[in-house]
């Protein structure tokens, strides 16, 4: 192109909310603003939906001051969404940026968002309509494909981290058998990042298990009973979305009524039931062990007390980087990170893939960060996991 | 007394940990080191039974900079205990305590560790022993008597406001019923904290039930339903021991099997069954809407990462009090809080009670910081609340 395309851009939010994910919408107003060829930019209230019923607010008008406090507030600010569009929905959307010169379309969510967006531009393209269309990744499960990293995953890490930190000193202090279950249905990365909490030798988490490795009652049950005579307690991780032997997720057979989402994915989370169903389960074979369990549930995705710093910089990054390519010669894709150098000298650039390598599909923790026992996670994860945190409080202990 | 009494002293920890416990541990033990009356500093492991066990640690061996790490770390550095002694029991520790001539008891813990140092103190006092008995209080419940509040709740209730201000922010994006269940056997303080996460008038809590005000669940359906019409979203705050109409607990109705603590308690945490029950209530009520539960769970006692710095100063000046109480005239009491002054010009002094007029029973919310349709709480206890915790997120908004 010789000249840049003209005309309105659109972003949305769409998705479980996660800590950073304003960071992601504030990069995109900052950048649009800084970029002539977009006009007008509508924020999409309540995401797709928020575009099909023109529900729109705009988000050229807010002021410097309030931009930084929307940005370092969880959750989404445009409000969020579950609506997972089909091919109809979708030429509603396209009919709607038609009619309102609608140039460029920015929009921040997971793999579900990925295919809206690829779904968009692949409508525009048919219709020689010029537009660009691009997905800004978010999600603390951290599950998109081609990606080192996502934006959100950093800050639901350090709060999984810090609460497993806490649990274990409590564990310690009333000895028993204690469970936590953390978010994440197809992929253990955040599940996974509890093994931060263990500074020490006998520190917990003591057991972690992800829906990447199925497991029997019977051996979980025994795994636990192993560690609780060899250090008098145990603190076990569980994720949600662990899955049995015969690959059936532990909760989708446990739950009398399955509750579907509007994606048709079960309801995992906003219920104690996993946690009460794996306590029961283990006081069969040991029935006068002290025995609780926490399901974590949302405070894992919008506790506002402890963003990552490094996450907040690079969902802002992502934001921005988007407008930025949208304004280039690239016409579509998703925004992805990748990662250069170890410890204190990490850092991250951003690159473009294409919509389709990021829609629909996950990614799962790769086999290496998985204990060959399954039952726990390796020390190549904490090289992985530890940059993308914020700082974890040191603990002081009694020495005997 | 003319002459101090020499001896050496026992401090333990009792009871559910908090996130301050270990500051009035090292304030016992720093004030300790300024006595020159008191010998040997013996830390129990485990609390009373550490005692019973002569499981001691010497405390004055540690170094300035460990006791920092110490004092700043949640849970019981000591271990703790939910063992409840006796007679019987409490004349074990007396038998100890003659042994080695410990001359001075400091216990940090709840109404039931006031119990035990009361009883410890009239076996002393019929045997003509001299024995120097201080409680220090600690508890996330803030249930004690006498006291203006207790060392514990303030950090607690930091951790429940930044909670329910994200879960809050997560509704709005994703609309429909939440359900945050909190900590709190008998005594609402710490659901009630969860008012302070409302500073805009549509702000969540719209609804917090807590266990001074029996409430029918055709009423709770209802006062949800009004809510949720009215608004298209609602976010309810249940306490743990939330009771029915005749004052049985919520929990106990549905619990098929109770599994009792060693204080004969009911167990009402680590479990989600209540939330869970309250969700598929609600449900038959509203079939269709959108409804989730968390149960906060042992996060809210042990959790790293929020410490209130009040809360904080005041566990460590407790500690230090007791020890500086018990080197002068008094013979026995539990340390006291009183607050003078608001807001800004919030500050505390400590006095002494009687053992017994701490042990055993426990404070309830006062009436006046109930909304008298018993659904909510009062500006008032606004006033009494925000001076305890640490400060709190500021949100930004996109504003319509």
């Amino acid at each position: 192109m010789s000249s840049k395309l003209k005309g309105n851009a659109v972003v949305g939010q769409s998705g479980g909310p996660t800590g950073v994910i304003n960071q992601s919408l504030v990069g995109v107003i900052e950048e649009v603003c800084e970029q002539d060829c977009i006009q007008d930019l509508f924020g999409a209230i309540h995401g797709v939906r928020g575009i099909v019923n023109e529900d729109f607010v705009d988000l050229k008008k807010i002021s410097r001051h309030d931009l930084e406090d929307i940005a370092n507030t969880p959750s989404a600010a445009l409000g969020s969404t579950r609506d997972k569009p089909n091919q109809e929905y979708c030429h509603r959307i396209f009919e709607i940026f038609q009619k309102n010169n609608v140039r460029y379309f920015f929009y921040i969510g997971g793999n579900d968002s990925a295919s809206t967006a690829h779904i968009v531009n692949t409508l525009a393209q048919a219709a020689n309509y010029e537009l660009k269309v691009f997905h800004i990744p978010k999600t603390i499960d951290n599950d998109l494909l081609v990606t080192d990293h996502c934006p959100g995953f950093g800050t639901a890490a350090t709060f999984v981290a810090n609460a497993v930190i806490g649990d274990d000193l409590d564990n310690r202090a009333l000895k028993g058998i204690k469970i936590d279950i953390i978010m994440g249905r197809h992929a253990g990365f955040l599940t996974a990042s509890a093994m931060l909490a263990r500074r020490r030798e006998d520190d917990g988490p003591h057991l972690i298990y992800v829906p990447e490795r199925p497991v029997s009652m019977e051996q979980f049950s025994s795994d636990v009973e192993e560690v609780y005579s060899r250090l008098g307690r145990c603190l076990v991780v569980v994720s949600e979305g662990i899955a049995d032997v015969d690959h059936e997720p532990w909760a989708k057979k446990i739950q009398e009524k399955v509750e579907a989402d509007a994606h048709g994915n079960v309801q995992l989370s906003g219920s104690g039931a996993l946690a009460d169903f794996l306590t029961a389960s283990l006081k069969q074979r040991m029935p006068t062990t002290r025995m609780r369990a926490d399901t974590f549930g949302y405070l894992q995705r919008s506790f506002p007390g402890l963003i990552s710093p490094v996450d907040a910089y690079e969902a802002r990054y992502c934001g921005r980087m988007a407008v930025y390519y949208a304004s280039g010669p690239n016409t579509a894709g998703s925004v992805c990170l990748q990662r250069f150098g170890k410890g204190d000298r990490y850092r991250t650039e951003t690159f473009v893939t294409t919509l389709a390598s990021v829609a629909a599909r996950t990614k799962s923790l790769a086999a290496e960060y998985i204990h060959e026992k399954g039952n726990n996670i390796t020390e190549e994860f904490h090289e992985y996991v530890s940059p993308l945190v914020g700082r974890l409080p040191e603990v002081g202990y009694i020495k005997r």
